[in-house]
């Protein structure tokens, strides 16, 4: 007799080890060889962080282990659900966990989409991760579809709608994707770690005894209500400290004019493009399959960057050399009711100097929310954490912590103003130069690490 | 009055968070200077471990942070050695704080000479990354040879002679490479860290209490003898359960036969190998210059064989494919008693079901050496490890540890015959196919994971 | 030539090992001495967090191991100073070394004063641990006093006044006490490891290197302005999750009432007193000694508690086997404007299912300031944490952190009505009893964990 | 319908925060009983390391946190047994659950029977912890025989069967007494947490997934062999280098000292020690219950230590004194050849200077066998560790380990021979005196910390 695919459970469970959760435990074959799919071993060529190894030098690990990671915990959650929640009735809270399949699929792949350095490369290719995760899951072309067709058909149709949020079950859906999923608790775990700060790191195993399954969704019982907090203040101090680094969005300034550079230049210069770069030729082209997208990754990406240093444009040149040496723009900061005028000056007084001041200055914003309540007006809303209390009712967490009251609905980062290292040039110098009326009127518009 | 570049400090001190050791402090600008160089920024594109993160998904790690964890081990040497040790008369036991520079130079640089998945790639073609360190550090053309010249001129061959250990003061040479020097302390430590398995651990505060400067090296306080064994202990479980796992070495095999394809097939398809892997050519050719080294990068290898899926060769292909996608080769352990015959059955019975057994088996001999006492009549002799007496005399380590004298000598590995995973079909399987007598034969010679 | 007594450093350095701090290191003599004292040694029969062992059964150590951790960071701090901020002039910003020593003994002996079951203790028998550290520091009975009368006369006196906030250098007060000092610092760390919580973790070598010595005291760089918010978030997640745990303040209730019940029966029982508990009769007496004082500890309570068992009052005796066996009352929270007769009728109730309410009732209130500003009305002010810019102008935390304007003033804990367990009886249990009616009115009053 | 007492399962799994597992897992209400009962609460007050927390000051950690611990490792067993291996037919390989509760009884109450000071206390007054942990599980006066009794008659002699290792079931005895079980798992690494050292840790999860049932015991999954390994070099390192440390048993040779001189006076003093010392009083008559003995804990020893300062004795005096204001005697090793005479010289020197030899000198031998293969021969054998490979056929440890081989039948330690730290008075010093003849030629006979 044949057990069903989605049935066979590995005779003996196989684990992966892993700095941040010990061990990874797989026990359904299907889940061993999605991890053994193309498209899954490719992540093991995507960094997690980005530009950020560059300022946190252990950074350096990659989405295959986010993914393995993510995994881990919703299963974690599965296991717990099950022992303690199992389902008594229809409508009643509860887990049904037939359910589990689709969660740990969802689970492992919910990263599958990202590509070489995504969110820069996204926003000049016009890409969009969460998409093309789903045209993964869902195009019969992939190793990944087609091991999730296996278990039934419709199978990968269900599995991308818990990407998409369109799934029925709310609590399969925010498991994957809410404010305090398993997506998240992996990253800010796995990024502290790997970084080595420490700001990142909450009580994991206490938010698993926590959590509980009713019938919207998940919430946290409320004599847990600190951990929880505690959780939103990582997050918090992650974003503020690691994520929003003035170093790394140096880089990633860098990085954006390399590859704009590469598109302007493009039209003119197709052979030669062709011949450094050519698996980047169909984002150039702007004419590109999912099976062009999956064969980039970071290591291709820099790989081309090398080539480039061969180039005779002195644009591309260049940043391709600070990109791959890292010597990353400077920055101040400023604030948003900052004069555009001002911006300007400085930029004059980039060009003055000698740079190209679209390819040698930025302005980056980075904005993050660590929490938000329900809004029902707002067009991008978010799923709400709940605390459960005794008696069954559900208390929204802003309303119970002053901490979380503090920063529900504030947008945390900051704006600023990218320039060559250069221009920080000064008196305590030796041999001042040419330039150094242009580098002291630059200056005299800093103060504090801000722009006046 | 311009201050020598040597004796440039940092007005604040640099730190780089670092997992492991927490901190890196950066004092003096040459050692700023360095790290910003050009090669070794490279080192970032360098994993430390190889293909050991096929089995371990967390060791991404690169031999950048590792460079800085050697540098910072070094400097932390020096600190107590100039706090507790400082020297009293020539000649005398104790340390002689100007030598701080070029220790500190040499421990950052001692891997500057390693390249793309450098084991393999050395073998293969014949490159050795001790030569290019040296090479690196004393030719004119890096930037880390003008900075290092900057110093004073001859600096440069002072460090290199570190490296190759022809400098005079034992001391230095024994702090950058002994049995228990600063790059095995921080590799230990950094793997074990990354790798998340414990056994590397072991207690590098103590120890750094413990070392101390002698006339003719660097030894260990006897009281903390126990610390030393543990190191030794540590360093032997590191080799049998991380550095000698099968499925690395399963992966590395894959690597080597394809890297041995490429150099097969390239004299008749020159062009298309120039067009899919340029940067590689030289080595091909075997005609390279330092700075064709310099560019490769586990990246570009990777990028490479990327590129290669599109060969029409279906051997190159497949092997790209195996790397790319995670398929090592499967493997049984042998004594070295075993039969030259029985290895050459098991690869007949691996061409029979239809595998190049070229290209599709290998042999795998792994062992190490995790300490040993001096060996005048050794061809490759050791710096043994001494313990220092309350009076002042020496004690060779595995005099007073048993533990240590059970391994003194004793190779530590394993060697391995590997073969396509296919060959371990077995009778549980529901389609048994066409080749099972060959099958059923080939596993007739496996036992308990050995061959017979 | 003899070396006067407070230049004497040890020949080598002396460490003790500490699973917070890695060592702790010694290097004068003065304090080796110090640590060797009989008033020191004795806090190792002091607990740190005297009941939350019931609770958090890790936290088993004692105010000697923190002492050490205080000092260290205190001569951590001093070597930072030294090294990167020493004075240049009088009056200017930064750190004159000479006040090292005063700053490492007042370190060491800040707590010296804690006596057996600290806070409960005193509130009972009005002693003052802060006057008697005083004490013990200025009395020349005291060993402390003769090892530090020995450095030079009248530093005993100049230690102390660093313990009252007397001494002339602010910063040397605010390093030992303010509102991010080298005595929070070290419990938040400690009481994290030994509880096994992670909310007291906050990220202490970054603190280190920010903190900055200015003429007014002590200040912090501002890019470290996260680091300090996240260390007082751990401190208000330490007071919440830890230190007013309901258990833990349910075992206090019972040790007040076992103390209290022993002073009302004391005056007719004086001869069984002194026969079961000769060291605590100076107390219960209310004429003691500073001799007497020092020859408590939380051991010697504890065999009082023992000797109790063989009490024939019914109270004490019950009351010592409670506090012995961990039997603690349990607790119901209440907002401040419940009213008073609500209470009353729950004291009702307990006694009339035969509890005296006296004894096994309570009202215990435990609240703390996370942080504050400086309020120049208030009348308890506090030293506000300051953060330094790059011009060296300072800023005031909360104005600057969102996370810590929430907190800063804000009073964080509970108030909560103990009372015995056996009121939680409910109709679930099967041996239904007389007092059903009482136990139902009782429990009518409780909702979702709080009074109604 | 009423449960069965033994079937009782908490409606909510209650946890204990563990700083070593993170939390302990508590499912019965015979668990939580038992937890709850005198004797295991007595627990709280018996440190775990008795007299190392004299050297390592993190040491105060106590047998009521060990007994949690190895409880929460035998239930995890249980766990994976459960899973993993549950019996088929009688006589297979596999696990029986239905011996679980026998375990967890078994693990949390296996050293219910230690009392204050242990070691030390039974040595002098010929009590022994293993007999009385049998007295306590199988008296009727005791709570923990009460509970365990209403689980099933005859239960709380199961329990006792498993600690005297007569049970029938061999898995269930080796789980809780073996070379490698839970006992023994949990305080390495719990002694290793607390102390700070990382001598003691070794890879328990791992260890935990190699464990296997097979009818004659546990055995380990070959795969792991190295893992196993680890774990006996850990505990041999903590022997070394903790429980056997030279200050640590100089303060236990003051204790043994100490609690003689008591007796030796006690007959002549009888009065005075009633009064000052009551608990103790049958042990000084040598005639004692089981309640006597359960009274007493190191806080009581302590509290008569304090009250001997009162003495008139001046040796009693004298040693309390040193033990309470810990003032360890010094040591140096010998080798178990050197000449009593030899000895016999240094008492005399020791007595010259007018200490008497008896109560200020001792001889104090500690070694332990880190691991021992069975030898049918010897009167005190011990159950192998062994080794299963994949056709189950099971291989002994240090056949295949040359690590364990080098270890196995090796007693480590050595022989000390004690003295006051007067002794080592040497030329150094200023106020050179009297005896310094005497101290010359005692010094003499010490070279490099062992005698000659």
């Amino acid at each position: 007799m044949t057990i069903p695919y989605k049935q066979q459970m590995l005779p003996i469970e196989k684990v992966f080890r892993d700095p941040v959760h010990n061990y990874i435990h797989v026990q359904h074959q299907v889940i061993l060889d999605l991890i053994n799919s193309r498209e899954v071993q490719r992540l093991r060529r995507i960094h997690q962080l980005g530009t950020s190894s560059f300022t946190f030098h252990g950074a350096e690990h990659t989405r295959f282990s986010h993914s393995l990671g993510v995994y881990e915990i919703a299963r974690r959650i599965c296991d717990i659900f099950e022992r303690n929640f199992p389902i008594r009735k229809i409508g009643a809270d509860g887990w049904d966990d037939s359910e589990r399949l689709v969660v740990l699929c969802a689970a492992l792949l919910h990263d599958i989409g990202h590509g070489a350095y995504s969110h820069t490369f996204e926003h000049i290719f016009q890409t969009n991760h969460e998409a093309i995760t789903v045209d993964i899951i869902t195009s019969p072309s992939t190793e990944v579809y087609q091991i999730l067709n296996k278990i039934e058909e419709g199978f990968p149709e269900k599995v991308a709608s818990v990407i998409t949020k369109e799934y029925p079950n709310p609590q399969v859906v925010q498991m994957i994707s809410s404010q305090i999923d398993a997506d998240r608790m992996d990253y800010l775990l796995r990024d502290a770690y790997f970084t080595g700060t420490e700001y990142g790191t909450f009580d994991i195993t206490r938010i698993l005894r926590l959590v509980r399954p009713y019938k919207d969704g998940i919430c946290f019982a409320i004599n847990g209500m600190h951990a929880v907090e505690d959780y939103i203040v990582s997050r918090y101090q992650m974003y503020v400290q690691v994520y929003f680094h003035p170093s790394s969005r140096g880089m990633e300034v860098i990085l954006q004019h390399l590859l704009n550079r590469a598109k302007e230049l493009y039209p003119k210069n197709k052979d030669w493009f062709r011949q450094h770069s050519q698996l980047l030729v169909p984002f150039l082209e702007d004419d590109f399959q999912l099976i062009d997208y999956i064969r980039l990754d970071d290591g291709v990406l820099n790989t081309y960057f090398n080539h480039w240093l061969d180039a005779t444009d002195p644009i591309l040149n260049d940043l391709a050399k600070r990109f791959l040496n890292r010597k990353p723009l400077k920055s101040a900061s400023f604030k948003p009711e900052v004069d555009a005028e001002l911006i300007q000056i400085l930029r004059n007084d980039v060009e003055k100097v000698g740079y190209n001041s679209k390819y040698y200055t930025a302005i980056n914003s980075s904005f993050d929310l660590p929490y938000d309540f329900y809004r029902p007006k707002s067009n991008k809303h978010r799923t709400q954490i709940e605390l459960q209390q005794k008696d069954g009712s559900l208390v929204e967490l802003s309303l119970v912590s002053q901490l979380v009251a503090a920063l529900a609905g504030q947008s945390q980062g900051d704006n600023r103003f990218y320039f060559p290292r250069e221009m920080l040039h000064n008196q305590q110098q030796v041999n001042y130069d040419l330039f150094s009326a242009t580098y002291e009127s630059f200056l005299s518009h800093i103060h504090n690490g801000a722009l006046q």
